[in-house]
Order: structure tokens, then C-alpha cells, then sequence
């Protein structure tokens, strides 16, 4: 039997479960950490706007009453394989892996339906075709900071930039850092940060930027352009907040690109006439191919990411709540490890 | 001295000027014919509001009461140089022009301001350094539609288009269809037109669209779909229309690209999670390089593009006014040009 945390409308409770049993093509890990995703906050924050989705979508009740087991950031260590010898890799090897798991009909995500269950767990399934192994000199704790620096890697890598453009990152939560540290890796001439707390520009510098604005009193587009002789510029918009875009729309300078990497909800106002006579360009962007995937634990790796002030505190199953608590207050926390 | 259409906040007036006197780089042309574009009907529409903006700029009033002579889309008859040989075109040679002049500071649009008179007029002033022929097989009629059909030719271009690419125009107005011949010259497998007009719907099929459906009751991205294999889309909007914006958000398929060619007002509401969970591409593009409008020139000349169902009428300086209320009609029009 396992522990693990289940998530249902208003409720999140540490439930007694049997050990899930691998299948062929699959592995059981035992999780070592997971990190606490922004989307983990909203899944729970609408679990019943969820819930009635999927009821109308004709998922049964039954179902979905199970719950949902959060968590997709993880590194686990290989405890048993559905197939023995199915993988090179040895019993005890600690492993990331994209949080999809082959279903019937398409990859089916981690930890954000009743379907296929996360890590806030001792333990989960993996396909064996996803695993990377975590090179030995890489702290586990960094190795969890893996898929969410794929996120940055994947939105700078979707941007057309030329090494003649410089960046403004807007917002330095975690995907804004991510950002940051992949625009680093490039050697921009500029990287010009913007967020309103004070905490998360200081992490912004430490991670690459080489400027870093307050958002309250300081365009990151006027920084720029002081510094920036009409350059051209990549917009990265990390807030997942709507009214940012229309900020970028009216002061990014001619013909860049806005990057919208940040998950808002609802609606958004624009006006395309300004966009259209600056002739901008607006790229959504989500989630990371596998190679990108496996660059950013290599980032880790390499050393060349300053990865251990995103890490403001770990918790256990049992006090994920708090640590939710915590992290929608922004200015304290940056990613949390689950250590369950 | 010449008759000008000269529009001022709520009158349209012929009236009687010198003629211009071309500086050193200019020559003088006698306009033989100029096309109306919507923007032209959009500036008188709020003639009131950008003198307001320009008096709040602070140009005196004294300047905007000269009033603004409109028209962009023209083709001339060279009659005087600046500066006697300064350019290797004969006195008579008819030709197109970028509509812009070089100023002190900057390239000034022709036709949009009280600073650059356009060609709603017998006469007006090039700049010789922009100056295009016309081939001696094109008539003048299809000459005028070179600058609208570098507006759709600039929006094929800035699209990232692959040989594996459909496309979908939406809305078949001057820039739609021009956008549809662009793309035929490309061969394109399938280019599915909407419009709600049937007028139009049957122009953007001559124009080389390969289906063209009724806005009103179907779906073009569903239409595609029944004919494509899944393959990229290219997504060009050329209704101006701020609410498309969010149709196409909400209907492309994943992956695709939109490019907003037309000019909307105000505001629009979009929704930035399906854009992100689809990693749509949106591309604001306006004018063309002045490549691309040579680029136009050859294409009307080279007798591939279908022009003239586009010219659905002719007009003189005195009956802009009647034509403008005629082409508000969206139905009864595409082109119509203005014969000073």
C-alpha cells in the first residue's frame, strides 16, 4: 500500500491506496520529489468547475469521485519494471520523465484528470520510454526543476530570435525564471526582467537577467530602449495575466515578438489596429517537445544554472494545502518540492 | 491649376489649387486613375476624430483647415521632373509609386494627412526614387490595383508558409482577394474563401480560391478539414473585423498561424488559453516593401492574376462621395476608381 494526496472539489486528503501495478512498456518509481506547478494551484482552485465539465463531457461520476492525484515535476527512483529486462536502465536509478503516459488513444497527462495519477504519491507509473536517467552528481532537487525549465527552454526556442535581439522577460515566477535562464544559455546582450516583487527580481538577476525592472514604476520596454540601440526585441509574457498582453501590444517597439507563455484564464482585451501598424507578432506557446525536455535536465546538469534559490521550501503530503497557501502569496515562494 | 477632392470633417469638395511644384527628387504626374481603399472611406468616417488628435498633437489648425486630399492606389503620367534629368523616364511614361514621400524626418504617407496631398486629384507629386513604369501591355486600370495587391502579397510572405500548407481567407474584400491571388500563384492544394456575400464569394473563386463558403452558415476550417489531411493552415483575416479574431482562435485547428491583415477598430476580446493550448501564431501585418509592390506590378503584368472582375466601377472627383456610400454596401463592390 501507498500514500497519496488526493484532490477532490474543496478537498485535498492523504488517502491509503494500493501500489499501482506496472504494465507492459511501463515502470513503478518511487517518487523522491515532485515540485508544486502553478497549474496544480488552479486545477484545485476549480476542481468543481472540472468536475462539471467532465460530467458534461460524459465521463461517469463514478469516476471521477476517485479524484485527482496531482503532481507532474517529479524524479523518482525505478523500483520495478511491468516487463523485467525491458530497460537498460538498473533497479534504484533515479529518473525525470515527461508526465504523459501512453493510453489507448493519445498520451494521457500526469496528475490532471482521474485518469492517469501524478506524483503527490510514494509512488507512480512511468512509461520506460520516457525515462532519463538523473546524472549522479545532479542533486535530485534540481532534477525536479526539470520540467518547468523545459517550459523556458521551449518558449525561447519558439521565439525567432537572432543574436541581434534582446529580451524583456514579464513576470519571474517560475516560468519567467525558466525564461531567463534559457535566454542566459544564449548570452543575450539583454535580458531585461520586470515583476512587482522585489524577491523575485533579485532570483531574475541571480538567473541570468542583466536587468531587472519593477513592474509598479518602471516599463521594461523604456529600460530597454535606454540601453538598446532599436535592437530588436523578444517579448516573453510569463504573468498568465490577460491584461499584460495588451501592455506588450501598446509599448513593445515595432515588429517584435510577443512570446505568451503564462497560462491566463478568461478573456483578454487587444486592439489589433495597434498591432497591425507595428506589425507584431504574437506566438502562444505550451508545454516542450521530449528534446527539449532532455536539454533542460542537461542544462541542470552542466551546472550552468543557478537553480538552487527557485527552491524556497519543501513539504510534505500531508501539508500540501499550506504550501498552496503559501505560494498564492507570490512575493514568498518561488517552487516548492513535494517530499512525500 | 487643378482640381482636388479635399476632405475636411463632414464635407467632400472639389476644389481648385495650384498645381504642386515638384522639389529636387520629385517629379509631377497627372493622375490617370486611383483606386478608393477603405481606409479612405474609414478617414472620412472619423475625419472629426483624428483632427481632434492631431490639434491635441499639436498641428496647428490653421494646417488641418488646408484639408486632406486622399487617394494612395494611383497610376500617373510623369509631366515635369523637379530637377530636368533626373530620372531616366521619358515625360509621358505612365507609372506606379510607393505612396509615400520622403520628408525631412521621415517617409510621409500619401493621401492620410493635410502634409501629403494623395491622388484624388488631376495632379500630385512622387517621389522620382519610388517611381515603377507600367508595362505598355498593362492597361491603367489593372496598374491601380498594384498597390491593394501588395497588401495581400505582403500577408502571403510574412505567413510561414510551407508547400504542406492550406489556407483559409476570411472575408473576400479588395485585401482577401488580393491575399487569395497571392496564394494562387503559389499552387496552392486548397485555399478556402469566406465571405458572406456571394458577390464576393464568386470573385475570390476567379481569383483562385479552390472552395469558397458562406460565412453565414459554414465553417471554413470545417470545410478544410473534410478536404485536408490534416496538414498546417495558414489562417489570413481580412475582414477587419476585431470578433474574427477570436473565431479563428476558437476554430483553427492546433499549430496553425493567423495572419490579421485587416484593419480592425477598437478593441477585440480574446481568450489566451485555447491560443496557448493550441500554440497558435498570431502575425499583425500592414503595407509591403517596396519589393513586394515591383513584385505586384510584375504580377498584374505578367497576366496571371484575374483583375478585372475586381474594378466594379469607375467614378469621377465629383462622385467620390456617391461611391464611398456605394462600397459601405459591402455586396454591390470591390474596386472603384476614381478617374479625376
Amino acid at each position: 500500500m501507498m500514500r497519496a494526496l488526493v484532490m477532490r472539489p474543496g478537498s485535498l486528503r492523504v488517502e491509503t491506496r494500493p501500489l499501482p501495478e506496472p504494465g507492459a512498456g511501463q515502470v513503478l518509481v518511487r517518487v523522491l520529489a515532485c515540485g508544486i506547478c502553478g497549474s496544480d494551484l488552479h486545477l484545485f482552485r476549480h476542481a468543481e468547475h472540472y468536475r462539471d465539465a467532465a460530467l458534461q463531457a460524459g465521463v461517469p461520476a463514478a469516476v471521477l469521485d476517485r479524484g485527482v492525484v496531482l503532481g507532474h515535476e517529479f524524479v523518482g527512483e525505478i523500483v520495478r519494471f511491468g516487463t523485467p529486462g525491458d530497460s537498460d536502465l538498473a533497479v534504484g536509478t533515479r529518473v525525470c520523465a515527461l508526465p504523459f503516459l501512453r493510453g489507448a488513444y493519445a498520451h494521457v497527462p500526469m496528475g490532471a484528470t482521474p485518469f492517469v495519477d501524478g506524483a503527490y504519491a510514494q509512488y507512480c507509473l512511468l512509461d520506460n520510454a520516457n525515462l532519463l536517467p538523473v546524472p549522479a552528481s545532479l542533486p535530485t532537487d534540481a532534477a525536479a526543476l526539470t520540467e518547468p525549465l523545459a517550459i523556458g527552454l521551449h518558449a525561447v526556442n519558439a521565439a525567432n530570435l537572432t543574436r541581434e535581439h534582446d529580451a524583456v522577460v514579464i513576470g519571474c515566477g517560475p516560468i519567467g525564471l525558466a525564461t531567463i535562464a534559457a535566454l542566459a544559455q544564449q548570452g543575450r546582450r539583454a535580458i531585461v526582467a520586470s515583476d512587482l516583487s522585489a524577491t523575485r527580481r533579485a532570483l531574475a538577476l541571480r538567473m541570468g537577467a542583466t536587468r531587472a525592472v519593477d513592474a509598479a514604476t518602471t516599463s521594461p520596454f523604456a529600460d530597454l530602449a535606454a540601453g538598446s540601440a532599436g535592437r530588436p526585441v523578444s517579448v516573453f509574457d510569463c504573468t498568465g495575466s490577460g491584461s499584460v498582453l495588451e501592455t506588450c501590444i501598446q509599448h513593445a517597439p515595432h515588429r517584435s515578438e510577443i512570446v505568451v507563455a503564462g497560462i491566463s484564464h478568461g478573456s483578454a482585451m487587444i486592439t489589433p489596429a495597434t498591432a497591425v501598424a507595428k506589425e507584431l507578432s504574437l506566438r502562444f506557446v505550451s508545454f516542450y517537445s521530449p528534446g527539449e525536455f532532455a536539454d533542460a535536465l542537461q542544462m541542470l546538469a552542466s551546472g550552468r544554472v543557478d537553480w538552487r534559490p527557485w527552491i524556497t521550501g519543501t513539504t510534505t503530503l500531508e501539508a500540501v494545502r499550506e504550501a498552496f497557501l503559501s505560494l498564492a502569496d507570490t512575493d514568498g515562494h518561488v517552487k516548492i518540492l513535494v517530499k512525500p
